[in-house]
């Protein structure tokens, strides 16, 4: 491949209980996207607790490593643990002085917030937020989304301190960026367009094949930075690229559509939800699950506005529900099992009949541990959607075989029922 | 705090799609965890994309900061983009190696494998594992998992070189921890005792207090790492202690159990789904969800072996099919609107009587973000309980109205049903 980003950028990651593991790393994987599509190279994340000797020798292994931008997360609160502030100041060899108008902001902030709890200390919690009040000079001060404010401090590296709690770090960012100090660490950054593509039903082999045919047949191809990833059954295709080589893309894209015409469903980086959710509209659906125990209802009521569309659904677990609440004739589980097409197709009618609705889903499987026999494995599953348009009515039926845990095979059956459902209502069967 | 811990660890994450943040990474937290089991004190987590000259440069900051472990993970397989082991072998000044008995295993395993995939040239594949055999001089080689053995490379700091796919890391860290190297590596650690409490229904502010108040109460408080975290509307309180401090977490235990009696849930690390799994047995459940659309249903079947008391469940997202498959009173949803405790009520006593079941849970509210009115704002959830024994059946109803958006909602609510159904069926109401 052939780059030529020139902005490195650098993020550090600070809190104890980010680096035990106990609270999930957002910022990082969020920052990171946000610089990708500046067209920042992102060379590493360091995470530390809130000990200022290792905050500093994370700022120091980066600025030695060249990184022309750093972004710090977390240590912004009053608590005497929090110093991450102090800690940059000293990296950045600037004085620490009080700014007086962010110390009433601060303090509106706090004594607004305090009024909630009546009998708090006022003077020992503004103390304690005058902390929050003193930045590093010649520093840009970012505006409290919560009660921290951030800084942003001009140099090589310019560093940018940004609160730990995601849905401050976010916005504060977003200010972060349009500050001269940054927009002047990041002028020689090289814009990028990126695109993501998503199929379903193609191993990952199958698409390294294709790719590894591209790269010859496709004139220009490492001009496109290209990374796949396999998740939930379905694989993403992140395509990165300078705007000059869009048509390199487009070749691509052509290579990609004509050996993969079924399995690629969204160019435009849509999910299998959004598309569903679509589709869906003007229609309804009720589900029928066995083994996916109401994760495909969870997943179609995930979104806003699904009740215009979701009429509702039954987990049938036992035979005696399926009988019961879906119809299912007991005659037919007998003869066939209660995981069988011909039961799978008798539960999304039930659903359809139950529920008075137009387009109905079963899923019926073992999704293991136990269950599994010689002819029915753990993971085998049978799918079902009906569909009525008036009197008429029509079913497609299928029966997959899923490796993996209890947990897989549930999800990954979810997933395979929303794609079963959205080719058939694309009217590709 | 006062704590003597002496061996000091790093972890190098290395991947492309981590550092991007396309996948999260799953390895940091979980090495975290073991290093804390293990009394090794974790100092920093870097992580960085696929170039050697970012993992030496992650290697040669770990080591300068005087860590006595590194632990990596990715960079094993056999493509020409995975470079860890050369790049270990050279910050440890170690010549690379073939493992001719290491070779034969791999070689092994890949047949096997491709055996799937007929057509394949077997010569280039084993090739291409070929590089898997190549070994620092010295280090101890951890088996193969999947297709990529690991390497413990003795020194200062000693470096474990571990796989990226959790499945293949996990085991093989188990084998690494036991080598001769990394025996010797952390022998100057100092063993700790961790212990879990999970507490619902109390505000994290609650537990501070409680906390600062047995600053002063229990004797030794010093001694005690207590770590907490809110987590899906519970609270996980962590505390770590060496052995001969084991009088003071009772004392701290006794504190807790006093204030808040009832709010404590698990002393054992349990969570509510193990509790309610036990208190289930020789019981039959079914759900009757509305705003949390199936997600009730699917977290009490997601255990192995629920379906010996799942029977099932129903989702009734439009007022007919509450009608119509639970046999709700239409003049009760008319009456009280169909997010009401009689509704609630007259849901799980549904449930109870479609499924032939003995216990049932039933859950209507407004998730958001519309349906809300200013006397059922958004959040508003209504919960029933019914239990059958016999001829006798009795209900427990609570409203709550909780904040968050959509998602936090359902997540929350189905949370809440958990607790309600566990206080239910320990007998305390």
């Amino acid at each position: 491949m052939s780059f030529s980003v020139s902005v490195r950028a650098g993020i550090v990651v600070t809190g104890t209980e980010v680096l035990t593991g106990r609270v999930q790393d957002r910022n990082g994987p969020w920052l990171a996207d946000q610089l990708l599509e500046l067209g920042v190279e992102l060379r590493h994340i360091t995470l530390c607790g809130d000990r200022p000797a290792d905050i500093e020798a994370q700022l120091r292994f980066l600025a030695d490593e060249g990184v022309d931008l750093i972004i710090t997360s977390g240590g912004l609160g009053p608590t005497a643990d929090d110093m991450t502030v102090e800690v940059v100041a000293r990296f950045c060899e600037r004085e620490l002085v009080l700014d007086d108008a962010l110390e009433v902001k601060i303090g509106d902030i706090v004594t607004g917030l305090m009024t909630r709890f009546p009998g708090v200390d006022l003077d020992a919690v503004r103390a304690a937020n005058r902390k929050q009040a003193l930045v590093p000079a010649g520093a840009v001060v970012l505006d409290p989304v919560g009660t921290a404010p951030g800084v942003v401090v001009p140099g090589s590296p310019t560093v940018v301190v940004l609160p730990g709690p995601p849905r401050e770090l976010q916005p504060m960012w977003d200010a972060a960026v349009t500050t001269d100090a940054v927009q002047a660490a990041i002028a020689d950054r090289t814009p990028f367009e990126q695109q993501t593509v998503r199929m379903f039903g193609l191993p990952e082999s199958g698409l390294a094949d294709t790719l590894r045919a591209a790269e010859s047949s496709v004139d220009g191809f490492e001009h496109l930075e290209i990374t796949t990833c396999l998740r939930r059954g379905e694989l993403e295709i992140v395509t990165r690229y300078e705007p000059r080589y869009a048509g390199v893309y487009t070749d691509l894209m052509t290579a990609l559509r004509d050996r993969h015409p079924r399995e690629i469903f969204s160019e435009d980086g849509a999910l299998v939800d959004d598309q569903i959710a679509g589709l869906l509209e003007g229609r309804r659906i009720a589900t029928a699950e066995s083994c996916t125990g109401g994760l495909l209802a969870a997943r179609l009521t995930e979104r806003p506005g699904s009740s215009a569309y979701v009429v509702g659904g039954v987990v049938t677990y036992s035979d005696a529900a399926k009988v019961e609440l879906l119809g299912v004739d007991p005659a037919l589980i007998a003869q066939h099992g209660a995981v069988s097409e011909p039961v799978a197709d008798a539960m999304a009618r039930g659903a359809l009949d139950r529920f008075g609705s137009d387009t109905a889903v079963a899923i019926t499987g073992i999704a293991g541990p136990g269950g599994g026999t010689a002819t029915k494995p753990v993971g085998t599953v049978c799918f079902s959607v009906a569909l009525a348009e008036g009197a008429e009515s029509s079913t497609v039926t299928r029966t997959m075989t899923m490796p993996g845990n209890r947990s897989d095979v549930r999800e990954r059956s979810t997933t395979i029922a929303m794609h079963l459902l959205r080719r058939i209502l694309v009217g590709g069967g």
